[in-house]
C-alpha cells in the first residue's frame, strides 16, 4: 500500500462474514517489504465458482489455469500472491502455480482444479516456489483474518482497501455477498489490472453464477479505464458456498434469480468504481454518459475513447471545460458520429448542442462542477437509442510519478 | 512558441527557397499574443497539389474543404491560421474559411478551390472573420519571409521550428523539396495534430504527387504517436510548382519518379520525427521496431499499441527497462501474438527471448542505453515476416503540465 491515500478513497465498509468462507493472510516475502503478501481463502465443500479473465493475449499461467479450472465449476480455495505477477515467466511460472495447486489440494484433500491462484505485481520474474510454499504453510496456521486485512493483502500500488457488499432476498432467505478487489493502474476495458473476488452464501449453480458474472462484467468492469492498458493477469472470481440454504438458483427465472443477479451487478459496480477512484494519481472520478448512439456497444466504445483520451483526462485534471477535446475523442472513436448532431455537456449543463457552441453558454455552473471530485461528462450523439456510461479518472502528475519509477 | 525548448530539438536546417513559392507572415491577433499567427504562401500558376487529412470524423471545415479542393489538383495559395482551429464551429466556421478563400482568390484572380486553408489551436471558437481578413491584407503587403519565420508562425504549442529538405535527380535536373511542419500534442496514427507542408519545384502530375504523398504518409506520419489522440484538423499538403523544368513526373516509371518518391518520403519521415521530438513534455525519442509479425500492418498496430501505452512511456521516462510492460502492450494490441515466441530488447540487447526472461540477461548495456535521448525497443513476435517501425516519445510530468492548463 502506498503512503499517499487517494483523495477519492472511502472507508472500508462493514463486510459481513460469509458462511463457508475463511480468509487468512501471511507473509511470503515476495518483495522486501514488511507486510503480508499472501492471501489464502478456504471454501467449504460444495462451493460453486465462476470467473472472468483478461483478454490480453500474453496472459499469465494463473489466468490460463484459472480459465480451465472454472469450467469444472467447483472451488475449495483461493490463493492470491501480491508483489509478483508471475506473468511472462514461461514454464517456470507455470510450475510455480501448479506447485501451489498441489500443495493446497493435498492439504484439503480436494481436486487440484478446485484451487484458484492469482498473482499481481512485476511481470517477468518467476514466482519463487519456496517463498510461496512457506507462505502457504504460514497461512494455514494463521487465524482467520478480517475482510479488510484480506483486501489490504491482495493490494500492490493500491492506496486504500476496497470492498463492497449487498444482499438479496431469495425465496424466504436473505443471501449476502461480500467482495474485495485490488487494482489502481493498467486498467482498461476487457478487464482491468485488477483482481476481484466476490463471495456469497447463496446456493447458485455454476452456470447461472457464470451467466450473472459475465453480464455484470459487461456493464461494470468492462466500462472502466484508468490508462487504457490491459493487464496480463486480470481476474474476477465469484464463489457461492450455498450455506444460506436457499433453493438453488439456476436461472433468472428461479425465485430470487433476478434479485441475486442485481445484487451481484451492484457489488461489481461498486468494486469497479473503487478501482477507478484509486486510479494512479487520480484526483477526480469521471463518469462519461453517452446517449444517442446507434447501439449500446457503440456508446460504450465512444465513452471509452473519451475516457482514454489523455487530452480529455488532463483537461479535467486542470478543471478546464475543454469540450473541444471531447469532440476530438468522439471523432477518433471510429464509431458512427455526426459532427453537426453532437452535443456535449458537463455536470448537466450543455456546452455545445448540435455541433456548435451554445450561444448563451454559461460556463459558471460548469466551472463550479469541475472543481468537485465527481465529474460527469454528457455526450449525445443524436443518432439513435444506444447508451452507456463508462468511468475513469483524471490524468495527473501523480500518475507519472507512480509509473516512471515503479519497478526499481 | 513555448519558452522551454524540447531537449530533443534540433536547429532549423538551411531550407532552400523553392522557385514559384513565396511565403509571408502577418499578425492576425487570433490570440492575445505578440507574434505573427497567419502564414500566407503564394504559389505560381501551374502548381500541382496533393493532400492527406485526418480521419477524425469530427473534422474541421478546413479539412472538409481541403479534401474537396485537392481533388481538382491545382493550388495558388495556402493560408495557415494559428491559435484557433475553427473546428466544431458549424456554419460560422465554414463561412470563415470560405471568406478567406474568396478574399485570396479575388486577389489572385484564381479559382476559389485553388486556395487552401488550415487552422490550428483551440476547438469550438469560430475563427473571427474580421481578424482573418485584416491579417491576410497585412500578409499581402508584407515582404517575403524565411522558411524559419513561416515554420515559427504556423506553430502553437511547438517549442522549436521544424523543417526538412531533400533533393532528387530527375533526368538532367535536380529538384528540391523544402518542408515545414507544426505539431507537438494530440498526435496519433491516421495523422497527427499536425499541419505539414511540402513545397517542391519539381514538375509532377497531381495524381502522382498524391500517390507519392499517400504512400509516404503510410510509413511516416501514420507511424508516429505522442498521446494516441487524433486531431480534428490534421493536414499534410504537397505543392509542386514545376519550375525546375524537369519532364513532368507522372508515375514511378517516369525518369526520376522513384527518386522523387524517395525524397518526398525522406522529407516526410524527417518531419514526422521532428513532431515526435517536440511531443509535449518529451524527454526521449523512442523507436519501436517490430518484426516477425504476420504482416507489415499487423506489425504497425503492435508497434502503436506499445507506443501508445502510458505504462511503457512512463517506464522509458523513468529509464526503467520494464519489458514486462512491453509484453502487456503486445498482448492488448489484439493482433496475432504468441507469448511463448515473443522476444523483447532495448537498444539491441535482448531482455527476453521466446517468452522468458534471458537467463544471462545483462541489464548494464540496457541501463546505459536508456539513459540516452534516443531509445530503441525491439520486438520480435516470431510469427512471420511482417515488420514496421513506429516512433513516439516518453510520457512525463511535462505532458501533464502542458495539457492540464492549455486553454485557460
Amino acid at each position: 500500500m502506498s503512503d499517499a491515500v487517494s483523495p477519492l478513497a472511502s472507508p472500508f465498509p462493514a463486510l459481513p462474514a460469509i458462511a463457508g468462507v475463511t480468509p487468512r493472510v501471511a507473509r511470503a516475502g515476495y518483495k522486501d517489504w514488511g507486510r503480508c503478501d499472501l492471501t489464502y481463502v478456504e471454501l467449504d465443500e460444495g462451493t460453486a465458482v465462476a470467473g472472468v479473465f483478461t483478454r490480453n493475449l500474453c496472459c499469465s499461467s494463473e489466468v490460463e489455469l484459472g480459465r480451465q479450472n472454472v469450467a469444472q465449476g467447483a472451488a475449495r480455495a483461493l490463493v492470491v500472491n501480491a508483489g509478483n505477477s508471475n506473468a511472462f515467466t514461461g514454464y517456470r511460472g507455470r510450475e510455480a502455480v501448479e506447485a501451489i495447486m498441489d500443495q493446497v489440494s493435498a492439504h484439503l484433500g480436494c481436486a487440484r482444479e478446485a484451487v484458484f491462484v492469482s498473482s499481481t505485481g512485476v511481470i517477468g520474474v518467476p514466482l519463487p516456489k519456496d517463498k510461496a510454499r512457506a507462505g502457504i504453510e504460514a497461512a494455514l496456521l494463521a487465524p482467520p483474518c478480517t475482510w479488510q486485512e484480506a483486501a489490504n493483502t491482495i493490494g500492490t500500488t493500491d492506496t486504500f482497501a476496497k470492498g463492497a457488499t449487498a444482499t438479496a432476498i431469495v425465496g424466504d432467505k436473505t443471501v449476502t455477498l461480500s467482495a474485495i478487489i485490488k487494482g489502481s493502474g493498467m486498467i482498461a476495458p476487457d478487464m482491468a489490472t485488477m483482481l476481484g473476488y466476490v463471495f456469497t452464501d447463496a446456493a447458485v449453480s455454476p452456470a447461472f453464477l457464470q451467466e450473472c458474472l459475465s453480464a455484470a462484467n459487461k456493464r461494470t468492469f468492462s466500462c472502466i479505464t484508468v490508462d487504457s492498458d490491459t493487464s496480463t493477469s486480470d481476474t474476477v472470481l465469484a464463489f457461492a458456498t450455498g450455506k444460506a440454504g436457499n433453493a438453488p438458483l439456476t436461472s433468472l427465472d428461479s425465485v430470487g434469480g433476478e434479485a441475486f443477479a442485481a445484487a451481484l451487478e451492484q457489488v461489481c459496480r461498486d468494486l469497479a468504481h473503487l478501482v477507478v477512484k484509486d486510479g494512479e494519481g487520480a484526483q477526480k472520478f469521471i463518469a462519461v454518459a453517452v446517449s444517442g448512439a446507434v447501439s449500446d456497444e457503440s456508446a460504450r466504445r465512444v465513452g471509452l475513447a473519451i475516457a482514454n483520451s489523455p487530452l480529455v483526462k488532463t483537461a479535467i485534471a486542470g478543471e478546464d471545460a475543454n469540450w473541444g477535446r471531447v469532440v476530438m475523442a468522439v471523432g477518433k472513436a471510429g464509431e458512427p458520429a455526426d459532427r453537426d448532431r453532437l452535443s456535449i455537456g458537463f455536470g448537466g449543463t450543455w456546452a455545445a448542442r448540435d455541433g456548435q457552441p451554445l450561444a448563451d453558454y454559461d460556463e459558471a455552473p460548469v466551472a463550479a462542477h469541475l472543481k468537485g471530485r465527481e465529474i460527469s461528462i454528457e455526450v449525445d450523439l443524436g443518432l439513435g437509442q444506444g447508451r452507456a456510461t463508462v468511468w475513469t479518472c483524471d490524468l495527473t502528475h501523480g500518475y507519472i510519478s507512480i509509473n516512471a519509477d515503479y519497478r526499481s
